[in-house]
């Protein structure tokens, strides 16, 4: 445990000095609050979605965040080519499938990208986990409708089909990478009432991935420090109107101390 | 009056406990905020425009919420080919023109898209109201540049020539489905300083539209609903950057007792 | 000094008395608060990007705003459409290289439209300014990574060559209509933490030259006046998150005599 909030803090203070850029293909819902809170843990956002230059822009960046929360064809047609340079470079690419399960579009989207270019993470809630991995399951919209243990199962399906670490998002955070599993549980219950945190845990995710070339730490990192975050500005917040800048500003001003006072997490064999 | 509250009351307990998905095809300005708004209020909301899946998104929803404050042609045919799914199957359609009356483009799509399905509500600005209904009115942009009592006239005949509820709200809104009248006052001069406020009041009229099938109702309670929000943030706010939120925290933490401290609505005969 | 206070206190004031239309083709990142920014000032802002009614949108307008942050090829269709309108109909048309320098199409894209239509204000950061000059410089991503005097250099190049006022933004802004130049040196170093505020300055500064056609002080204001909300803002905020949302309350309540109190600027020969 140790250990793991000294990483979690020399990472942070990595992208702090790094100010790594990432590269969103994200959904017009989330953009907004995924730039600001890449600002707020000091990297460096850039969105660009248009074919004639998400090559030259996933090139420039340290990590990739692909996200389909508001996908269309012409959008599909840039992430895999973003995903095709960020994967011939060997940069880190982040994958989160928002509402996969709700949609055949969305479903078939998200398995045909991950069936050309394996990403480095894929980040969802346990109804788009569930969906991917081929479990029967209805996602009701956007926000998940499964229970821990099947996203669990099929998070382990996914990490080994894919050759990635995955993470089933909720009350409590399932990752592995189909050989290390761990478990964190920072949050607060009026998270899921804020659009787009999970957005924003794919595209810290995408930061820490910039800084640590072990993508299944980063993804541990990233999710206890959003969680952690929440925490803190839960406390200050009284609805998740307040609570959404609260978050920005506790990303913003996380210390190493908060860490180790908050940080809820466990290992598992896999 | 004892009644409206106990049936504004029981709509957000309805809203709160079946959390509906409302599927909005709405405008890029406003829908991080919209989704922030429907989820405050308890609702589950879904942004979904591509052809490929917008009739699957619409037949899952409790009611789709149509805006068209940045439209192009591609998202016009998203918007009539879910308001098809929608009808066929019963669901609850918000009609928002945000812009008519600015543009021919603007007022020309409302008015293929009423004629082509006709929605449950129709809500918008004074102006809009009255470019839909063919009054002679230049609309400044999406800000309202006319007065009450010509929308008056010009909601009666939109509500009687598609057959559905019309909000033409301001200080004062007015709502009508040719039959019934009635005007929610709630509101602080604030709000328009605030953009997208009109927005969330449409999709919060498809929150409770979804679960009350009494359309007229159900926009009349949405409306009042945001207005009480709007005076509980104003007492809280320094100016409209903390409005914005405050309003998001007044939806999710609204009670009983303020719906009856708060509530000012006035039934008129049609 | 004296003058200049009393300058930018009526502009002020003719932007909250006549309500200036700010026609915006700009990225999808910031358009709330974009919007947020100019109705806070006073200005009536719209978002318009089809090429149905760009034209007609623009026509209506007292300022043409442009911004290439999430930029493709339909998009800069219509911006050149909207620019040749404001431009035949002496509309002053502000332009924004959001990224211009970290990619060719951006970069390109840009010196595409300036060459076809002069703009009557270029604001960018130093990065992108002098990427369009023709300097030998990397931008990286959407952030700035170069220093003020080379960027002073270029943006009288840019001055020259397109006959229009420009600035280049940071923590000193350099403004210049290569003949006069002004220094203007407000802000606060949490500023660049918040995404979009460059393209609220730009925005702002569309709605400075909808009211004084001295088009090279109207940016002046417009950058004076975002700084020092930005300082105001600054001692009530813990962060980014909060810091967003007090500077569109400090637009808002902006007095004569906090500008007094603030204004930090100073002209130079060019």
């Amino acid at each position: 445990m140790l250990t793991d909030i000294q990483q979690i803090c020399t990472d942070i203070q990595r992208i702090r000095t790094k100010v790594p850029l990432v590269h969103n293909i994200t959904n017009f819902v989330v953009m907004n609050n995924t730039a600001n809170a890449l600002l707020a843990i000091g990297a460096s956002p850039v969105m660009a979605h248009a074919l004639e230059e998400v090559e030259d822009m996933a090139a420039l960046a340290s990590a990739l965040v692909i996200n389909i929360g508001t996908l269309n064809t012409e959008w599909v047609a840039a992430m895999e080519l973003a995903m095709r340079t960020a994967k011939s470079r060997h940069i880190p690419i982040v994958f989160d499938p928002v509402g996969a399960g709700a949609t055949p579009f969305r479903t078939n989207t998200s398995l045909h990208l991950l069936e050309l270019i394996n990403p480095s993470v894929i980040r969802g809630n346990a109804s788009e986990i569930m969906a991917l991995a081929g479990a029967q399951i209805q996602t009701k919209g956007v926000d998940s409708a499964a229970n821990n243990n099947e996203a669990a199962t099929a998070a382990l399906t996914l990490a080994q089909r894919y050759s990635c670490s995955v993470c089933a998002s909720g009350a409590v955070d399932f990752i592995t990478d189909g050989k290390r599993t761990t478990l964190t549980s920072n949050g607060h219950p009026l998270m899921p009432r804020v659009t787009g945190l999970g957005c924003s845990a794919s595209a810290l995710t995408g930061a820490f991935c910039a800084v640590n070339q072990d993508y299944f730490a980063a993804t541990v990192h990233a999710m206890a420090v959003l969680g952690i975050c929440g925490e803190i500005a839960a406390h200050q917040s009284n609805g998740p109107g307040t609570l959404q800048l609260h978050i920005i500003d506790a990303l913003y001003n996380l210390t190493d101390a908060q860490i180790e006072t908050y940080l809820k997490m466990e290992t598992r064999p896999a």
